[in-house]
């Protein structure tokens, strides 16, 4: 862009942005359009911060352009509405996950899956239609189209909801595809962090039997004892894994270090599903024998749509469903990302936004 | 077994078997057991040779116990049946596959995939439930539990419809399971040999628009008109192989040789799935973002179960499939072996049995 962040629109903003892969964040002043006539603006009042936040601002996929505004897991109340939208109004709670744009006329779009829309739109770091930048929650206030906000429930708590919109769409939308989401089924989660112990609750409420995999012993309190978890293997211990051999329906795999899948698939049933909702950075080996003998399964998922990401902050309010977090203030977040780095949050950092951050 | 083949059951039978590793197959007199209760005995009329037989004789895959009689596509007539058989009678023509025997009680018989069944008795080189060995179709006669032998439908040739036993099967399974058997969905098939030229049959009976994928640029004209296949793309240009990135729902994958699949993920739409039928030695190397990013999916799949067979050999004679064959004496067979192995045959290799045997 020619222009500069703090001009190429009308309306001021102020956020957080990381300049170099140091990650270091710091604050930015830049803008935000004015408010469309399907647009809604809305001031944030909490952000979680997401794995792949920490990721990106170190540019460690590659594809980070500069200054970037983290945040995805956005929610805030709405304090202006176009002229044409009808969804909302102002003072309504609200949501913003990972999009805030996708081309509305392919077939994903069609079947309300923008996630998998080729001009999807991400909330951050991505360049909208209108060739500027995206920037994210990490800051005062938000503008998008009102097809990718979401209705907040009335009693999902505001801090403790708003990791659902990404690390809860996640890991509904594959237990959902994917046929896990039946009362009885076996489920396992491998990790247990900001998607992992989301991924235990989801499956918990669809009445899944949940076996957690994890390689830190110290964590079977937690997921026995805090979430509820029906098993806790440590994937390290060889004995332990060969016991669960072929009694999983399906895993929902949440790590993205590197680590080998074959004891993974080992413990699925014939015709079970090994779902890959963390990236690993080196591919996976998978050998071929190990997944035709069991006519079984590795797939991936992204998210979910705008539909059933609604579908899912409702589910999640009916069942009593929020992320474990620990609220922060927007002056901490490199202090959040150093100790997220070494897993140090149970589970998720959530920024409480408006009560922290200041225009300079 | 402290029994010689040759005494171990009361019926004498004379059959082809490799001895060692070089997998050079002789005769070798045998012995089957007495037709019991639910046994239906029948003479060998044609056998196909799949391309597994290559590599159990020569012990490729690491289990095979010597001497082994292979031959797992075969079509006989009915000689004799137990007393409480009531599926067939003298002079029915039946086939039998790769299986002869399961526990019947577990998950996976009660479901019909006998395939995925922990006890499966494999048609040759494994060990039945009365713990002697079991052989294949190179040879004179068979007998099997008649839950495990199929109907022959009266319009399907003997001879070219004895490989849909295996090579009909799995890859029939596969389209139906995955959902790949809507008219108008667009299947790859990957490799021109005995599994993919079925493969494409089946894809084109189910209403498919089918594009082969072949390293082998003088297939092309084989599977246009051959065929009947919609497309043709040499998988070693890359500019081919780009143009077709994300327009497949799904690709049956035949190569057992090792191959990358990151091009053929590339060509799959949102959602689509590359499924294995073809086993290389080296695992596969599967970037995780490449499924996540279109929650696509890499799975295997094994045949097929008993009643899906006949439900397969039902539909081939419905729609006028056969496999194209080379119908070949068994004395040939060392021949046809080692022409198999340089992929020279159109497409599948079929021993005329009962004209060319001898005992001795």
């Amino acid at each position: 862009m020619a222009t500069s962040p703090e001009s190429e629109h009308p309306i001021k903003a102020y956020g957080y942005a990381a300049r170099d892969t140091s990650g270091i964040l710091s604050p930015l002043t830049f803008s935000r359009r004015a408010t469309g006539e399907t647009d809604v603006r809305f001031k944030v009042l909490y952000c979680g911060i997401c794995h792949s936040d920490l990721h990106v601002v170190k540019n460690e996929w590659g594809f980070t352009k500069y200054p970037i505004t983290p945040g995805h897991e956005i929610v805030g109340v709405v304090t202006e509405v176009g002229s044409k939208v009808d969804k909302f109004k102002i003072g309504d709670k609200v949501g913003v996950g990972c999009l805030v744009g996708s081309c509305r006329s392919c077939q994903s779009c069609a079947s309300d899956y923008e996630q998998y829309c080729d001009k999807q739109v991400q909330t951050y770091g991505f360049t909208n239609f209108d060739r500027t930048h995206t920037y994210g929650g990490y800051s005062d206030h938000m503008v998008s189209d009102e097809h990718f906000v979401l209705r907040w429930p009335e009693n999902l708590p505001l801090d403790a909801g708003a990791p659902l919109l990404c690390a809860g769409i996640t890991t509904y939308s594959p237990l959902k595809y994917f046929g896990l989401d039946k009362p009885g089924t076996k489920v396992g989660v491998v990790g247990l962090g900001g998607l992992g112990h989301v991924a235990v609750k989801m499956a918990k409420a669809f009445g899944a039997e949940v076996t957690v995999f994890s390689t830190t012993s110290a964590k079977e309190k937690e997921a026995i004892e805090g979430l509820n978890a029906d098993h806790f293997i440590n994937s390290k211990d060889e004995q332990k894994m060969e016991a669960v051999r072929g009694t999983l329906d399906g895993i929902i795999d949440t790590v993205s270090a590197n680590h080998p899948i074959a004891p993974l698939l080992n413990a699925l049933t014939p015709h079970g599903k090994l779902i890959l909702v963390g990236a690993p950075e080196k591919p996976l080996e998978v050998a071929s024998f190990s997944l035709i003998m069991g006519r079984k399964l590795v797939a991936g998922s992204n998210i979910g749509g705008i539909k059933e990401t609604q579908e899912m902050l409702d589910f999640a309010a009916k069942h009593g469903i929020t992320a474990d977090i620990e609220v922060i203030p927007i002056d901490y977040v490199n202090t959040a990302m150093e100790r997220l780095l070494k897993s140090d949050v149970r589970y998720r950092f959530v920024i409480d936004v408006a009560n922290s951050i200041k225009a300079e």
